[in-house]
């Protein structure tokens, strides 16, 4: 299983954006997050089967986790469409529309895990109903019954699939409940009584505020260490999110803010003045007209080869003529950024002096 | 001054899309194409020499020429604007509007010189007015006594300033003359008079039928051959013409294609099938059905590490999904596959028996 602690980019698609299994070896990225649903609406999870699996298709040998697809087809198909909600829950599963042609499609636990298997990822994920922020405590209920039931029958079919096939794959329950504390806890200890071999926290980042979702996790938290099974907590790394989680216990996070910030302008970035860079979450701007003429590299104290070959001024001259490579060099730095980073906080964890003081260095807590 | 024969690939801003400078190194690229226009307008000139030039800038040790933006201001200014026609040419200069923002600008010989002295590029290029096609003979000719006009200017004026300066530049004139041949061979023969340090052959790309580009450069080619000084033959590259204009005598050539095909989609590919190859240019559009499963490289017979990690099937996904790696992957792969096949020209440029060989094992002829 996974190395506390561990951080996974998000490769959508197969491909962590902009960047290469090389690059990402490079980096020192151990393992990627990919999406469910997104690749078995393209290319399919067949073609990806037929192709050898995800690792052959994508021409990555480091590990893969996906997801069960509930995030999505709960966050895409929140909004309604043009032939109405463009979701429909039942006990059976979740028929939803394709974002990318309207085309109808149902997505059951066992159809969830049966694809998962089919990409052929190291970890899976149990397929689980994410209910948006606020939801009343009835419905969050309601749902939350219905993830437990579909929780047995992900591992059941999980565990039926995995007997026939010579390559193992594992699985993660997922913990949901909504802001609820006693939710949250019922679900903590409902997952971590099944045999699933690492738990997820779910359900914590769909556009609440940061506190809540600190919150939600320190409730479920207590039960899923006395297990002690990996833990996995889904869409969260700032960097405070690194630190304290990490600090508290969870195994990895997954989290597409390191690309995402680099294909809109942003680079990860620690000055000296930590008050400045905790209010800007120790990025910067690179469109900024101070950068302008800036012949320092995005961090000085980064050893990535986009600091060592190129400056502030030119990535900001990329970025701002809409150059490919601006995306693909500001995602570079900022993966490695984080990576080196979670390096860091890995060589200290056990000692917790010395995580402290790391911690303090750069969070001034 | 440049190897015969050698490709020169596009970086119109400072970078060939989607490329690295190690990228380029590690394909085998010598120089590469930069664009005053588009580097005048953005970040100008003036910030790049603050920079450092134009190779500093870039990140780029390799070396550079840049054009004299005259090609951008009246490709881009044949449009009427909103402000009506975007361009208005006089003895001195010519004025345009930026495509970017509308802003009025004015490019004199001495401006367009003065531009990519700051930028810093190894070799320059004089400036010229390149008709559009098809233009009378009249026009033809006045344009043509007007670039004529220019390049003596843009000459004395590179002269003054290469005196001044340490690292030496290289200016070559420009061929014009439309698609009339005594315009071509009077220009020929006008531009090969003065002290240019190398001859470009420009207007033959924009929009003629192929035949007529082939026309207006063989016209030109012969006196401009006698001068034994190096010959640039401006945005052309397709593959036969690689063979042609190479053997011809022609130095080098710049061309967009590689890197534009693979934003497109578009693998250069060699079958066995050389009917099929020829009509299909050598390169195939990866979103056919029929590589949606196809395990096999890009090229099965190129080396390039695109072709030995990944597979038409992930590519074609990428490409499908809109993934940013896609086109920096068929990027690399074109521009390697055009590199490799100028390398083994290169090898055999000076023994005619074996080069009409390789020319006939790809073009029949």
């Amino acid at each position: 299983m996974l190395t506390h602690p561990t951080f996974i980019p998000v490769g959508t698609l197969g491909s962590v954006k902009s960047l290469t299994p090389q690059d990402l070896k490079n980096i020192g990225v151990e393992i990627f997050f990919s999406n469910t649903y997104h690749l078995y609406l393209q290319p399919g999870e067949k073609t990806v089967k037929k192709m050898g699996g995800l690792h052959k298709f994508s021409g990555w040998n480091g590990k893969i986790i996906t997801d069960s697809g509930g995030f999505q087809v709960f966050s895409l198909g929140k909004n309604k469409g043009k032939q109405g909600r463009l979701i429909k829950i039942t006990e059976e599963g979740v028929e939803f529309r394709s974002h990318l042609d309207g085309s109808l499609h149902f997505l059951t636990p066992e159809k969830s895990i049966s694809i998962q298997h089919d990409l052929g990822a190291n970890y899976l994920i149990a397929f689980d109903e994410c209910v948006p922020y606020p939801s009343s405590q009835r419905y969050t209920k309601e749902a939350l019954g219905r993830t437990h039931r579909w929780a047995k029958r992900s591992l059941a079919h999980h565990q039926k699939l995995n007997k026939n096939q010579k390559k193992k794959q594992a699985i993660y329950g997922v913990v949901q409940g909504g802001y609820y504390k006693n939710l949250r806890q019922l679900s903590a200890d409902f997952i971590s009584s099944l045999d699933f071999d690492g738990l997820a926290i779910g359900g914590v980042s769909v556009g609440e505020p940061k506190n809540k979702m600190r919150e939600a996790v320190s409730w479920a938290l207590p039960t899923l260490l006395k297990t002690k099974k990996p833990i996995h907590l889904l869409g969260v790394g700032e960097i405070d999110d690194l630190f304290d989680f990490f600090e508290a216990g969870v195994t990895s996070m997954d989290c597409t803010i390191p690309t995402r910030l680099g294909r809109s302008g942003h680079f990860f970035y620690r000055s000296k003045n930590q008050k400045e860079d905790l209010k800007n979450r120790f990025h910067q701007d690179i469109t900024k007209a101070r950068f302008q003429k800036d012949s320092q590299p995005l961090d000085p104290n980064c050893s990535c080869p986009v600091c060592k070959n190129h400056s502030r001024a030119y990535l900001r001259h990329l970025f701002k003529s809409h150059e490919l490579l601006s995306y693909r060099l500001l995602s570079y730095h900022n993966l490695h950024f984080i990576i080196s980073l979670v390096g860091e906080i890995r060589k200290t964890i056990d000692t917790p002096q010395k995580f402290k003081s790391l911690k303090s260095s750069w969070l001034g807590r």
